[in-house]
């Protein structure tokens, strides 16, 4: 049982609110004499960092991490490594004035139910600062598999959905992800979404999006049969993310409307490498990698706290209405994108190294 | 770790291959002094057993259950609960055509990667007979259900999709659905599908589907914060599923479309009661269950085994092509609608208990 | 959380009580490739088969094990591997009369409170025949070592303390042990041990023992830090065993004793070979194996079930008494031997695979 | 799997190296609405604290802790609370000389193997240091199980041999063992013992010790069957204590010298009360707590840091020998207690969570 924990072999157990005095987690299971600076974990938090553009909350995270332990002259040494971000601009003033209400579509009802108290400050534990922390543990993960699988190995994500605007996926472009603040990976599409977003935006309002991961260079043979299958692995990843509603492998969904013809990724030899000549499988059969790249998309609702007022009830059972005011995101699926990326190589990295305890010889 | 496990304190252990002398589960973590007969588990067998329609397979799995512990005089003693279920008419020869072929969509090549060796006949350890295991230990979750919370509570599944034909999701009817060989809920639909399987089926084809499964009478507060979501192991639970794709909560991938006025579910009190004015949530809210019913929803893909000839290659590395005889479904998606439900009932099973363990006060 | 499973990688689930139809076991995480026959488990459990002698219950329990799974044309194929024993010669009859009441020293008291309800029979699922399925996982554990580490690995038990009786460890024989009945590892005492558990057998009385079990050909290594220690996973392995309320490893209890100086295991290289000139230390350092052998003792105590009557109280709160009659063992202590070489194995195949899943370069 | 928590409900993670700039944990799965405050936890490490008296190591560690998260307004809300102490009065010099050199006694040898890169300062994650964590742990389980249990609930350990030098158990006085820095449990030895510890230290040599802890007021019913058995639990709790080598449950390895009749212990109703004649069985039976006093006890072997040199050898594979100068405990053992009182404490609580997810009715 793990509440708080992700993992199996490569673990880690994240803490804190977004109005205490830190966040933080603790990485277990990482192997030892990994290079990891405190840089290399800055970076990835960045991207996922709100206040860099017009287009997420202005609210100010620092979010600087420091490394407590596990990580000696540089290196690790395969004992738990305590990452800590401190929380700073905190307006919990903020929060005052919907302290006794619920906000439709948060937790506050349910973490009010089930325990009987909660931290109401920015969502408590329920904030997906909470986030941070499974990016830096991610980024660990990052460093790992770079080094035990070397350079064609590579997990990118994007935002391919926003709101109602799609985009063209045969126009996916690494480069130009890393180089627009909406993640997007079409250059054709970059305009039309900005504007809609500035849209939504303005009036108030918020919108959901949808964000593809993918991982190349993943050896055949990561998952396990049944019950560690690594898309099941995968799709739990995602849903734990908050606000992640829907969870797609390869075709996902629209696998349904296929005929077993068009699903099917026939396979064939082309000198010593084994093709497929499609990848509806999103990179995974029966659960276990196939050498394809892996591909998983997940949608993630529009934010909930909006400026239009909307009908709830308060902690005492009375009726009332809700406006939250504060510094929201319009599209908080945006930010999602480096912590799909996280995740991804955090669930690789555990399959990684499950894959050496199964199958050793 | 558990590759063969699923589930924290109700938990059940498959074993078993499709042509090995037997198949069966170990459940274990059931509460002790519930009434536990065969024919309760035999019940919800018969649902996912194949050969009951023109629709399905027409190998005769009788899928016989016997209990060979954990019960006493006809209650449940809180000891490990051993269900075995005897393979019959098993036609190995069947396979010996295909035994050194992967089969397109299949975990054939993953499997023979990772382990370097693999039982051919029917799959193996990746047959979807593995999941008679399951419904037979979400039979015991549901018993318990239904004595811990009453009549009120109850966990019903359809096909809502199947291949190109969605289904008109308002006229779903619980009685309906039981009454129709392919799980319809909506009977305005059904002559159409049958007509369309049909066609699919003597073609040699096969389509894939949408299984929706729903949750009455759950209380407020199942689940647990972040790595412990409902939704997480619900989505865990179906992806873990042969075959699925894709899980929905929910508004699932649609809520990418919605803005946060459609989505936000408005809540309000009459009476004594707390009602939503939608269900976008799918009864989860930051993976605790809201008292909404839970709705769930999973893509199936087409089956793999079809009659056309496919390109793929063989274990000496050879390319050569593979169509597929013997007896398929031509939508497994149809079966599943029995296993999405005892899926369902063991993740709700599996919180309940563990909610005692959080908030015993 | 895992009631009736053993193990982190190498994980067994057992299942059963005595008087039920069958009982066995789910070995998962099993690597795949290994020979396995149903005669190498025989081995194993005939070893721990009563009956054999005058020195144990004259119950007749053929104990014959069935592979229900797992293994393909003799080979182990990474999937679970179910195990199971039919159940012979239950005369549940014997316990007809002692149905209603708490046998001291059992956990009849315990359980009933527990669970409100319990299989009286033989004990039920307390009754120490759960150790046949430990024994038969711990026949693959070992087949599994023996490949992995080869010829110079080996666990062996002993016997070495006998109610009342010790023995002088230095005359531990190997081969001797393997040949009486009383797993005793010293020639010299064996006469006088076999006469005194004979007069303790007259006197329908009962006594307890220490059993010490080996392990040659470890590699330095096993283990992990703090709470997947070496010794700590043993000693919950032996602290699992029926009757068992005492754990040492290495001089265990009688450090306590030792100063500093007697205690430290100094140290020194002879050509390339690190040695040791002592083993206090039973093999693990810091909770990781050393390379020197691995040795741990456990104490089981005296069979609870004698003829002499004892005071109790039965399910209606009554005050009565209890004179146990039946079949016994005089000393169950020595039909521990076998379990606890089980376990060793169990324990010692886990942090090997666990060991390739930290440190794997 | 998990290398640096302990738990199954009632989890703790500990991380940290002596040297680095803090230790700490995470505890989960904490019961909400419990009034935690620091000052709670700060008496209990305490007793744990060093340079208290002159029979311990004279390195000042202040051992100051603070609450970062899962505490709102002073009250537990369910979510995990993280602990952190900073380090202080660190002399990584003293560590100088030996930093390639292996101490005897000390995981320096098998951590270097293992791992192949260690912090070597002041042993790193293999300090006792991390037992700071642990008795943090502890006082929360403490408080919750003091609410739960109200009044009649209380933990406390002493020590019972200080090396050579038992006690007489009868003179057992919880007054007095708080009252004495050696934490022994019998005025009528203390003279003699303070004595004892004094000419080790002088000598710069070491002893070992026995702790022993009691648990009054724990509620039948507690522990489960098989492999979450609570002795098994405490043991392994137990062990997983620097430089412990044995555990015993009641009578422990006595038993086996004991005869059925003398172990027995055998039950009687007086009023509404089952009580036992004697507690051989250390208040746990068939690994459920009876109800009766839980007494397990350890031992703990003298600190390996000695005076007197000691060959060993080096990292490079170099014979050499080693004198450990620094401020080191002469019993390491005394200041186990208030660990060994923790660790009881965590392992009930974790029992008590776990008995409502079995058996809520």
């Amino acid at each position: 049982m793990s509440f708080n924990t992700f993992g199996k072999i490569f673990r880690f157990t994240t803490w804190g609110e977004s109005h205490g005095p830190a966040i933080g987690c603790v990485v277990d299971g990482c192997p030892p004499n990994i290079s990891i600076k405190e840089q290399d974990i800055q970076i990835e938090l960045d991207k996922r960092k709100p206040g860099q553009s017009k287009f997420t909350t202005q609210r100010k995270e620092d979010d600087k991490v420091h490394i407590l332990s596990g990580v000696f002259e540089g290196k690790t040494t395969g004992t738990p490594i305590s990452l800590i971000i401190y929380n700073k601009d905190m307006k919990s003033r903020d929060y005052e004035s919907i302290k006794n209400k619920f906000r439709p579509g948060h937790a506050d009802f349910t973490y009010y139910k089930k325990y009987g108290i909660r931290d109401y400050r920015g969502g408590g534990r329920q904030s997906a600062r909470e986030t941070a922390s499974r990016v830096a543990a991610g980024a660990i993960a990052k460093k790992v598999l770079e080094k035990k699988l070397g350079k064609k190995f590579k997990v990118i994500g994007a935002v391919t959905q926003l709101g109602i605007l799609g985009c063209n996926i045969k126009n996916w472009n690494d480069n130009f992800i890393r180089k627009n603040p909406l993640f997007c990976p079409d250059r054709s599409i970059i305009k039309l979404w900005e504007k809609y977003l500035l849209s939504i935006r303005k009036a108030g309002s918020s919108c959901g999006a949808v964000i593809e991961v993918r991982a190349k260079g993943v050896p055949v043979g990561l998952g396990a049969p049944i019950y560690s299958k690594l898309d099941m692995d995968l799709s739990s990843a995602m849903m734990s993310i908050n606000a992640v509603k829907g969870v797609n492998i390869g075709s996902g969904m629209n696998s349904a409307k296929l005929t077993g013809e068009q699903n099917s990724d026939e396979i064939f030899k082309k000198g010593k490498r084994t093709n497929f000549k499609s990848n509806n499988a999103g990179g995974i059969l029966g659960g276990i990698s196939s050498g394809q790249e892996i591909i998983v998309s997940f949608a993630v609702k529009p934010t909930s706290s909006i400026l239009t007022s909307r009908k709830t009830i308060d902690k005492f059972g009375k009726n009332t209405s809700i406006s939250v005011k504060g510094r929201h995101d319009p599209c908080v699926g945006i930010r999602a994108v480096p912590i799909g990326e996280a995740m991804m190589n955090c669930v690789l990295l555990d399959h990684f190294l499950m894959n050496s305890a199964q199958c050793k010889s």
